[in-house]
């Protein structure tokens, strides 16, 4: 058995050039970035504008659990395996964050014989993206305390700053800090507090924007905090938002990679999938529709969080809609969803994989709520037994949901000719139309009503006293007219990790309500999410290393 | 007349492909970072390890004045001139800091028809260095801060850990700060410092690194402070300099852009000229001698600081020494060490030419002292009048050094060609043997003296009780025998920023004293150097600008 990182290094990867001319992509609008990297110029998609859009197809899961999904693998598998019978597919990713990699994490590239590949690259430093929002971040914060420092013409409130500064490491002594000590000429001492940079609202705004106009507008419309009158200030009135826009200028660009079988692969943008909206970038996807005929994308955790977004928000401000739907689910996290332990998936337990079969219900009718074919991928393990399988396919079968199974992890794309086929089946010929579950002059309550009453399967919502406070101040200033990012465990359907299966009559708890603007939603807090990770006692860092040739080891 | 980003824009730039091509780099040895933009793989100097080294040419300047020099444009322009007289000839310079632009500071790629391009992306990310000098920098703060956090094994004092974190940001409010608040969960409360990332002991390892095992080796090496038995804590003891290593695999290998004569540059590395040696790598240093006959690099401030720092620190680390030494004047600067003020600087005035030529005399005989022979290379302005350049010329004849009379920022390498004739003739047949100012095994005094007496022109050293401390504990602990790299004024050849000219009679004053083990070398500070600045009330950052097709303005 080889480990993911001798499996992507043993690859005899394709020169980029060669990926991007098979799909179409002109030398000129390509700007490689080593041999097997490059991002993709924006130009492609004014050159392709006339041409019609290909298949959206999303991938999404079952409520994750410590037994693990895999989404990427899956995603990867069957754009490998779709390219196999012959279709022009490609993959559009998120990419992944570089902090959590010295942790305990594993790679966000796919697995075994379904990654995108230069792995190592990819998960390191890549293009630099994330390095971009991270200056564009920080420098606005620079700004703020700048601006405090020379006079504060605009009033700022120190204490009410939530702009937050960021570092893309994991890091928990920075999640609480003072800056400012050390007298007169190093500005005026505040509370601040660095989060992980995939979870700036750079990030989110980055993933929504459609041009570099339009995130540029974006940073403008940033709220950093009050002034002293209550009133929201924006940072188009500090006047750095084209300076940060600069610093995104080939961050906003599509990155091409491939997988494992040569196939084209655009990784770009990776917002947080709890408080912000877990998908990759619009424009990235929109490029993918130009390029292929199927284009296969996810969205963050389980359906009720990633593939709500998805639809409610990122598909809204792109004007795209998946024309398909895949809920990747495995025969181990049912049983967890059924009651088994997770030092007890090891035993056959064909009754666990019965009842844990609600909550993939339940996800399958959320993906129906909006009108989409949804077909069930079961990520095979080795583990999983016959009758446990044969227990899920008649589940499927009686529930009325189309379903496959899949051993791409172990065998590429060859172990995902099924899915590929009846993926190809069920959209050919499509047009379904947008749908959202609520409309965006909602009240705040009212849309958090309608997620929980149609997705999640409660009956309501409460808010914290400061919540509703919140609320109001955003009526007031007139920015609650947007769509709603809920920021909750992504462990179950309700706000309580300890509820599997499919929780009823349960209630959610709002307790923080921030917009954010430039991003373009509104944040409901259901708990304290935690946006600055910490390391372990045995962190990964400890086992990494490169040698005189510059090979790397102990990545993954 | 153009600003330096319009004539840099105007500039019709070749392929960086064709350009590596010129200077003999390999396809497979070239990474390209966009169409402009490389690096180049270590694998060269392998290949070309038989091959006789070019010849190099270190450029550096008189003591600077707020009236300026132009070290970079006559670097950049020599070199354009060199290969228009037929000479094979490469520049290799620093690449610039971030955080800078954003704040006051005109770019550091050079100016006017002597620029190395592209002058926006150059002055940006690049190719991502300092990104990661800024990741495996902070990687080590986590880890250090997490060590404490997970039981402390080694004894890491908090109070004492010297490792601080940085940004490529102008941050004031990042000066001080205390990290670590937030109860139990978040670490253990204690004060630290970012620095501004150039300023990070990482890029001075870099940049004095000879491989990528010499470097982690370096990383391992490097000091983060003292346990509570006062012996050093070293990052091999944390155990993770494999991680940081890996961070900069391709941070280590030369980045290649153009002249705006379409000539070879490397542009790579960037430490501070004050706190660190101030040179560009020595990997790219060695590279562009493999590659060219002649190789233009240059040295941060005055000859005092930055090519005594080159010539004691990095030409012994690797293996190297110049041929010929190029000293940038300007008449204006010269007026100001005569007494002139900035404001009068518009008139003519013949004596205070005469009286400020002992900055440059001085500056001459320090070069001298290396047994290297000198070219005064005069930076003209259109205000400099006849009679004063005539004056000029005259002190140098009678000084009986060669002097020539450059106007490269106006004309590129037209403006250059006296110049270039006069270096190719200085460099031809010559062999000058390598020689420093100390020798390692003196003791920390011994060596500061030596360079005082010998290149300030003063009479000793003092120091702080404090000093005296660092410099006992550097002996106890077996370290002080390492290169000295003085952290002072740059405006003065004494510690006094008032006194110009060629000041006499004079000590210096040393306060604080530190190891940078991994760089290599000990600083001497004789005076607060800011290793972190804050932007001005007008942030340059509110000029700039990126339209719909991705082009930039208000950069320089």
């Amino acid at each position: 058995m080889f480990s993911d990182i001798e499996i992507a290094q043993a690859n005899q990867m394709e020169p980029i050039t060669a990926i991007a001319e098979k799909c179409g992509i002109l030398p000129e609008e390509l700007e490689q970035y080593g041999h097997y990297k490059a991002k993709v110029s924006l130009d492609v998609l004014k050159r392709l504008k006339d041409k019609p859009d290909g298949k959206l197809v999303l991938v999404t899961a079952i409520t994750p659990t410590p037994a693990g999904e895999g989404k990427s693998t899956t995603s990867i598998g069957l754009t490998q395996a779709l390219n196999k019978i012959g279709k022009k597919a490609i993959v559009a990713l998120r990419e992944p964050s570089l902090g959590p990699v010295f942790g305990i994490k594993g790679g966000a590239a796919g697995g075994g014989y379904a990654q995108v590949v230069p792995m190592d690259d990819i998960n390191l430093h890549f293009t630099g993206d994330m390095h971009a929002i991270t200056a564009a971040n920080n420098l606005l914060s620079a700004m703020i305390d700048n601006h405090v420092h020379q006079g504060n013409d605009l009033n700022i409130d120190v204490r009410q700053i939530t702009w937050k500064r960021v570092l893309d490491m994991n890091d928990r002594a920075l999640r609480n800090v003072v800056v400012g000590m050390g007298g007169k000429v190093c500005g005026f001492p505040r509370e601040d507090h660095f989060m992980i940079t995939v979870a700036s609202e750079i990030m989110a705004a980055l993933c929504l924007a459609t041009s570099i106009e339009d995130l540029k507008e974006r940073f403008g419309r940033i709220v950093i905090g009050c002034n002293y009158a209550g009133e929201p200030v924006y940072v188009h009135q500090l006047g750095c938002e084209g300076a940060m826009a600069m610093l995104m200028k080939d961050a906003i660009k599509p990155n091409i990679v491939q997988t494992l079988e040569h196939t084209p692969a655009l990784v770009h943008g990776g917002p947080f999938a709890n408080i912000a909206h877990g998908c990759n970038s619009i424009l990235a996807t929109k490029m993918a529709l130009k390029l292929g005929d199927i284009v296969i994308t996810e969205a963050g955790f389980g359906a009720d969080l990633g593939a709500e977004k998805f639809l409610d928000i990122k598909c809204p401000y792109g004007d795209i809609f998946p024309q398909a739907v895949i809920i990747v689910a495995t025969i181990r996290a049912l049983k967890m969803h059924g009651g088994v332990k997770k030092t007890d998936l090891g035993e056959e337990n064909v009754e666990a994989v019965n009842a844990g079969f609600v909550n993939l219900a339940k996800q399958v009718e959320n993906m129906r709520a909006y009108g989409l074919p949804v077909l069930v991928a079961i990520n095979k393990f080795s583990s999983d037994t016959p009758a446990e399988i044969e227990k899920l396919l008649q589940k499927c079968d009686s529930y009325g949901v189309d379903v496959t199974l899949n051993e791409c992890w172990e065998k590429g794309g060859d172990g995902g000719i099924d899915m590929a086929k009846q993926v190809a089946a069920m959209v050919e010929g499509t047009n379904i139309k947008p749908v959202t579950m609520y409309d965006k002059e909602d009240s705040i309550p009212e849309k958090l009503t309608k997620i929980v009453q149609k997705i999640y399967g409660g009956t309501g919502v409460e808010f914290t006293a400061n919540a509703k406070k919140q609320i109001k101040q955003l009526e007031d200033w007139g920015l609650d007219k947007l769509p709603v990012c809920i920021a909750k465990t992504q462990y179950s359907l309700s706000d309580d990790p300890a509820l599997l299966g499919a929780p009823k009559d349960f209630t959610i708890n709002v307790q923080d309500v921030r917009v954010a603007n430039g991003a373009g939603f509104i944040v409901c807090q259901t708990s304290n999410i935690m946006v600055m990770p910490g390391l372990p006692k045995k962190p990964a860092a400890l086992n990494m290393d490169i040698d005189a040739d510059g090979k790397i080891s102990g990545l993954f």
